[in-house]
């Protein structure tokens, strides 16, 4: 397998980058191609212990920031890393692309019709699919590609994340349910109650409507919601948990018996830590795009594009990609 | 002052109801108004010791569960606790009404014409503002009383909300945003966008588009949103609070030494508890109502039930009303 990694998308890239890129080019054997300024890859992988591994090395002579517009990175930075990266996967000579770059700008490349991957035949909007880092690692999809939806982009997005979690995540007959503010009939927005019926008819094992609460107990595989709810989520349960976390840490250090108590209990801490470690689930897959295209968080360490890259991988072997264009085209 | 409260109101009424209400008529000496089951109530009332207290039984033959719908128990229901509370309230033999009964169920039978108090002349639509439990009691509105909005509406939500806050919590010119998935120009749904330039030439202290993250960390006095969507915060906020609260005990309770610093460090725990508890913040009052009506959580305890009613005199004392009132006429 041959996988394209963006060298210049992560906050600190290119170091957490090239890093994950080798820590996977050993771990999963197959080739990476890492895309952006020729001399700082270079520079970095010449810090790491590379010997036996398959790493390649092209050339992009531009970067896509993370405050760029996406609607201006398309035409004013045609050599990108991502223009570059995507545009090997396009050709063929790759099978997937993976940054820790700019979310927007990686689904406007990834759309352009000419060098970009385009959208799967019958797909109305591509979505971004995040795995929630609890237990059961549940689908939140849309995540933000989509700020104002329709109900049959809903359905689609239901379905696009029902085949990835069942073919990637190996969840067979997965749960679907729509985010909302209530489970009774009669709750949800316009946009929820326009979506049931679709959803009802869809032959998905659609659950119904479930609160944010379910979602987090793992009531759902795949939670559906418009891309600005879903943002408004993931970003709520982030501010949360790290607002606890700091309240936690401010308490402890209060008084000496406390502390002494925090340093026992540390390791319950660090296991908490680890069990809702975002780098763990890797990136967010692309849904919908005609290509694999994973979207790691822009703070990634090279742990976590590893993990981002073990998933692209996983994808690709698991024909997720093919299996939306198989149930795109009998939806028609 | 004269303040309703509704005894059938909480998920165990009416004891938290009742014990709650006597609670307020110690501490701040006024009239409180029981309604409901006068059986009910006495037999709670029998139960504390109620001397030198004002407090006043009113038979209400009916109860509004939570499971009802709101649009049926209007007229199914006409001799509930809240029709005969908020009555009292309409009739001017009551300042205030509080509940912690069906959140829809009170929006409803307030916003009768006949019997209710109906809207504040101008406002569009009354909304849930709901004071969130962090270090710096931000409030969040819509929670839930509007699910699908016009920009317009978002307008009057901070303008209500700020005045508000302004009123009730004394903070002088109350920092007001748009809750969004992001700061920068161009994020947002539609119904942001729209509303920016609104909020732009309002006349209020906009401070722009913030994220949840943002207002977690206190960077807005009033947080402005959709009902959909507030409510799906709040929610999500609770989830994730209440997900991390349970895997911390669990993984303290993993190993003796980890049990042992959780012992020791419980004093801290305790502070976050109490710092995190939505008790303390009272009810969500339901602004834009022509007249003054909390709603508490369905699990209120007697405390927090005190509180709502603590809240509810600050709204009459402060003329939170009168401000919005006023506030609309200049606006048209």
């Amino acid at each position: 397998m041959r996988i394209v990694v963006d060298a210049m998308g992560s906050d600190d890239h290119p170091a957490p980058d090239v890093a994950g890129a080798a820590l996977a080019a050993r771990e999963f054997k197959d080739t990476i191609i890492l895309v952006g300024d020729q001399g700082q890859i270079e520079t970095e992988l010449a810090k790491l212990d590379t010997s036996g591994l398959s790493i390649e090395v092209q050339h992009a002579g531009q970067k896509i920031e993370m405050t760029d517009k996406p609607s201006k990175v398309v035409k004013g930075k045609p050599n990108s890393s991502m223009h570059v990266g995507i545009g090997l996967v396009k050709r063929g000579e790759a099978d997937a692309f993976v940054t820790a770059g700019n979310t927007g700008g990686a689904l406007a490349v990834a759309m352009l019709r000419q060098v970009g991957l385009g959208r799967i035949p019958g797909v109305k909007r591509p979505a971004l699919g995040v795995i929630f880092p609890i237990e059961e690692r549940p689908l939140l999809i849309d995540n933000g590609a989509n700020a104002d939806c329709k109900p049959e982009y809903l359905l689609q997005f239901s379905l696009m994340g029902s085949l990835y979690v069942e073919r990637a995540l190996g969840i067979q007959n997965p749960r679907v349910a729509l985010i909302s503010n209530g489970e009774e009939e009669g709750k949800g927005n316009a946009l929820i109650k326009e979506a049931i019926p679709l959803l009802q008819a869809s032959g998905l094992n659609y659950i119904g409507n479930i609160e944010p609460k379910e979602f987090m107990q793992g009531a759902a595989d795949v939670g559906v919601t418009d891309g600005f709810t879903g943002n408004v989520i993931i970003k709520t349960a982030e501010a949360i948990a790290s607002y606890m976390n700091n309240m936690i840490r401010r308490e402890i250090k209060a008084s000496p018996l406390t502390i002494l108590g925090g340093l026992l209990a540390r390791p319950a801490f660090k296991r908490v830590g680890r069990r809702l470690n975002p780098d763990e689930v890797g990136g967010a897959p692309l849904l919908g795009v005609n290509g694999v295209v994973i979207v790691a968080h822009g703070g990634s360490n090279a742990y976590a594009m590893k993990q981002a890259i073990g998933q692209a991988r996983r994808i690709v072997e698991k024909k997720v990609v093919e299996a939306i264009r198989t149930g795109m085209s009998s939806e028609e």
